[in-house]
């Protein structure tokens, strides 16, 4: 399916995803001008070297500026301020839009400074790598993944349908849902597994029982699996946590009472519990291989030796 | 490197560990002849039909006899029972090894039955995919990963040599410690991961608010790095949550300590403390992927669209 193209975009925040956008949107004709601006003056010199968009501005604003479509792609923090910076640029009928993690902050930080005319209409790729910053970007991290819109109730379906197929002309799949299910759906998803993940590997660096040597040596046991979500960006990552506090707090409460379950039938020496629990999550893992979210090859295909 | 090949050796289980220690001997050339047994009818046929031993045996008995190294390559709660029923047939001078998870609980259930003149050393591979059976062993799995040998005090030196030869001509690096720091250090890089990673594909497994399609679908949020260690075969993963618990409880213990301070965090809006927990964690994995033990690519070098 192709679209006709975008006149100029503007992409605000230009690391790992905005950088990705970037490369995507060209690799697919996307937009007759890709315009990034960075809060980080570094960062705008490495992305014009780099040269995935046609121009890096110097300000928000003149980036903004008559684009038709806007991306900001930043931390999820800094949506509110970055939307009140750019509103009096924005072109009418322009769609301004997102990638956050977190949703219902982001309507509730951006929404009030959005003119009339202007469609916002939040999204959210669910694509990423564990590395950051603008050299990190690549045209194929969106394939065959999913992205999500959450329109706000009465956003205009023309705008909709035009954000919807840019994001499959990034290589996406894309769905749509309310605000504050997606951020429950997250939740448990990425949030959850980030908060765990960065867990382990804390308690792992704090054991005075085994050193650090010893964990990095025979980390391939399982450990080392973890210490991939738990290398990415701690920006966004805190800004998820902060934002996102209730629904990560509901399936925080519930892994722990599953955990309690689990620590009691080891304690019992419970050992048809346990086989019984580990015999049910194989399913799953199959299932999203055939969904083609994962690689089927053994240790995720890695190639470390 | 190259030591002498053993005479005969015997691998006993053909699943994924035994079957890639048959493959791997055979590829280093490591013994003159190999042979196999399991107690399962239908794994002897599938490993004959495979091919990666020299013969499969229809008895434990007759696959040890005149064995130099026997190897025990079954689930930690088995140890006890096969090393009782191969102990009469073991040859004088013959070394008794393992590949199991947990060592004191190994030793304790095997030491037993060994008999004099056996040379009892267990050893322990870090290595494996979530992938069980034998048709899920290869000769590369031992390549650059770590062995680590447990022997007992007054073991021989000589023999001990030799099994330390033997796994590093399987490809292997190998260190020796004591069995209960053994269990400690696996403890925290292998088997809380595993039970987290359980957990946490139980928890979205069993959420009301969240369907398992929706889990699957947006799974590259990070989940789905969780379900591959708990696709991990499940008797074997029973028995070593039931034979090492004091040291699961430990770490498991400073686990939920550590992860009700990121709660607290959360709960408090404090996000200078999520930050700092967040960024620490990165180091590990780069010293991780320093030492060979992790691919650099980002996630994990998957090939999955």
């Amino acid at each position: 399916m192709t679209m006709d193209p975008f006149g100029k975009i503007a992409i605000i925040g230009l690391g790992l995803i905005g950088s990705s956008i970037a490369h995507a949107a060209r690799r697919g004709i996307l937009a007759r001008e890709i315009v990034g601006f960075d809060a980080s003056a570094d960062v705008r010199t490495r992305a014009a070297t780099l040269g995935f968009c046609d121009a890096v501005a110097e300000d928000s604003g003149s980036a903004v500026a008559d684009a038709e479509l806007v991306v900001l792609c930043v931390p999820v923090g800094a949506c509110g301020p970055v939307a009140q910076a750019i509103a009096p640029y924005l072109k009418t009928g322009a769609i301004l839009s997102d990638v956050g993690s977190v949703k219902c902050a982001v309507i509730r930080d951006m929404a009030p400074h959005v003119p009339a005319g202007v469609h916002f209409i939040p999204a959210h790729p669910i694509a990423g790598t564990e590395f950051s910053g603008p050299e990190a970007g690549f045209a194929s991290l969106f394939d065959n993944r999913w992205a999500i819109l959450t329109p706000l109730p009465g956003a205009d379906p023309g705008a909709v349908a035009r954000l919807k197929g840019f994001w499959q002309g990034l290589g996406s799949q894309v769905d749509a849902m309310d605000a504050t299910h997606h951020d429950l759906v997250l939740a448990i998803t990425s949030h959850l597994p980030h908060l765990i993940a960065y867990n382990i590997v804390g308690t792992a660096h704090d054991l005075e029982t085994v050193t650090e040597g010893e964990v990095i040596k025979y980390s391939a046991g399982g450990f080392r699996d973890f210490t991939r979500i738990a290398a990415s960006d701690p920006t966004m990552w805190r800004d998820v946590f902060l934002n996102n506090k209730d629904a990560v707090m509901e399936v925080l409460g519930r892994f722990n009472e599953d955990l309690a379950v689990l620590q009691r039938a080891i304690r019992n020496g419970d050992g048809d519990k346990l086989y019984e629990f580990f015999t049910r999550t194989r399913a799953i893992r199959r299932a999203i291989i055939d969904m083609g979210q994962e690689s089927a090859a053994p240790n995720f295909g890695r190639d470390q030796n």
